[in-house]
């Protein structure tokens, strides 16, 4: 291991991790020798895919100037993303609509610059695994954190680890019914139009209302359908998953009114049904406790399986 | 072992497993020494508990007599059932409507009489279990088995394994749309009134059309809706679990003309999102092989993994 790392007392660890959060908006990188232990951290906006990666290169061959070579790289990245390792397109982000992104290598972006592991997975697997090691869901084998924001997502951990299939899940196009108020939005997903994401997104309360979800005021009607189709999203995947907590996140659900009206709604949903419903919805339905940083934490935690 | 074993050329293995598919409607019951050799078999109606087990008592009894001793049993049993093993009531099925049947002990039951392994997991997860080892999903780590019958649920397999969180998923219950023509009926289920098993059960055919689903002309629109309800779960159950295949059983899907109806409507729904849209509709959404033999020989081999 090499460095100069004199400072602070850092350095000279054993192992020292990187953690990208590759979102659609903006890049998170972490540096440190272990998950909460972070030493430096840049954020910057995601642009066209060279010139973020050499921002994410920047920082860490700084990082590792200052504290030493880096062990493991791990990446929670935006998607759709190639999780298969036996794919040509492993570790890519694949069909896109996001402009110069398709087909973009994160994975070989990174392992053409340093040849040591690299952990990949989707941006909200990352959150989940964050705030399973270290956030709202610790020490619980089976829960779901979802994003409410630009896009829908959810990372869901099932037995422990994330649940990826043929693919990642993408729950946030599920088919939901129309909240009753609702009957006449068209939906703004360009691939299903009403689809979850299509009604409950960001920029589908911007679409419906004609203005940001943020300039809307508390007692506005967006947000009772909004907790509507929450609701019905957090129906759905306890009906799919029997998680032992959803964790909702993201900027729309910055809003704290949401939440409680989200669990109360739930609860008239479920009507009783199978011991689910039994748990207080306060300890269900949650806030991520990492805030924003649930995904670079999670990097770092994969990154930190990797180094061993 | 004992036995008179000189029957057939049977008898005398060193391994002998019972299967019991314990269905709302009937119970099937198998014994064998594989779940692909099944030397003798029954079936009976459900009735109330202690006449049931009586019966399943009887026949295992009897195989005992002919083939020498069980090893292990199997149960996929209807539910809802509790498959955590440090809980209460675990072998219990719980809530259910059926009457006589709510918190009965069916573990306990069978553990009465012999001491020896009891596998005991949900119906649909037996019958994912047969198709993943002997039937249309056959090598497959990642796939779902649906039954759309008297009620809809399904056997979730993911990394190879049946998926229960918390408790079992019951995915018939989920949220989904209306069909543009189904506006008025309210549903048939007791706790949800529309959800989908409220809308698209053998019992809400009935009730919407006034008649039962197999005294129905095949061009009846019944099957245009039930096609679209159906393809919707396909949606959502690809978006959730990215499975590499989805088998649709159940006394519904024996309509023949319902298949291809519902793989026309699930490709024009999923409008080519994500690459599991690039998989043929005839290879992804499939009937089972096994028939109505699933769940026996799923229970079977749960039966022989614990046998060893």
């Amino acid at each position: 291991m090499t460095g100069k790392n004199a400072n602070n007392g850092k350095g000279n660890t054993s192992r020292l991790l990187g953690g990208i959060e590759g979102g659609g908006t903006r890049f998170n990188c972490a540096i440190g020798p272990s998950p909460d232990e972070i030493w430096a951290r840049n954020s910057f906006p995601t642009t066209a895919p060279e010139e973020t990666f050499a921002r994410v290169v920047e920082f860490f061959k700084e990082g590792e100037a200052e504290y030493g070579a880096l062990s493991a790289i791990g990446v929670a990245s935006f998607g759709p993303v190639d999780l298969q390792q036996q794919s040509g397109y492993y570790g890519h982000i694949t069909t896109t609509p996001k402009p110069h992104w398709r087909y973009t290598d994160v994975v070989g972006h990174l392992k053409r610059m340093w040849d040591i592991p690299v952990a990949f997975d989707t941006d909200v697997n990352g959150a989940a695994r964050g705030e399973g090691a270290f956030g709202a869901a610790r020490g619980l084998d089976n829960f779901v954190y979802v994003t409410v924001g630009t896009g829908i997502g959810a990372g869901i951990v099932a037995h422990g680890r994330p649940l990826n299939g043929a693919m990642h899940p993408e729950v946030g196009h599920m088919r939901l019914p129309r909240a009753a108020e609702d009957l006449h939005f068209p939906g703004c997903c360009q691939y299903h139009g009403d689809c979850l994401e299509g009604l409950a997104s960001g920029p589908a309360i911007e679409a419906r209302w004609g203005q940001k979800g943020e300039t809307l005021p508390a007692d506005h009607p967006a947000w009772t359908m909004q907790a509507e189709y929450l609701s019905m999203l957090c129906m759905n995947l306890t009906l799919c998953y029997a998680p032992e907590r959803i964790i909702l996140g993201g900027g729309v659900m910055a809003r704290r009114q949401l939440l409680p009206m989200i669990r109360e709604r739930f609860a008239a949903l479920m009507n009783g049904y199978t011991e689910l419903s039994a748990v207080s919805p306060q300890d269900y339905i949650v806030p991520p406790s990492l805030g924003e940083r649930s995904g670079e934490v999670g990097a770092l935690v994969a990154a930190e399986r990797l180094a061993g």
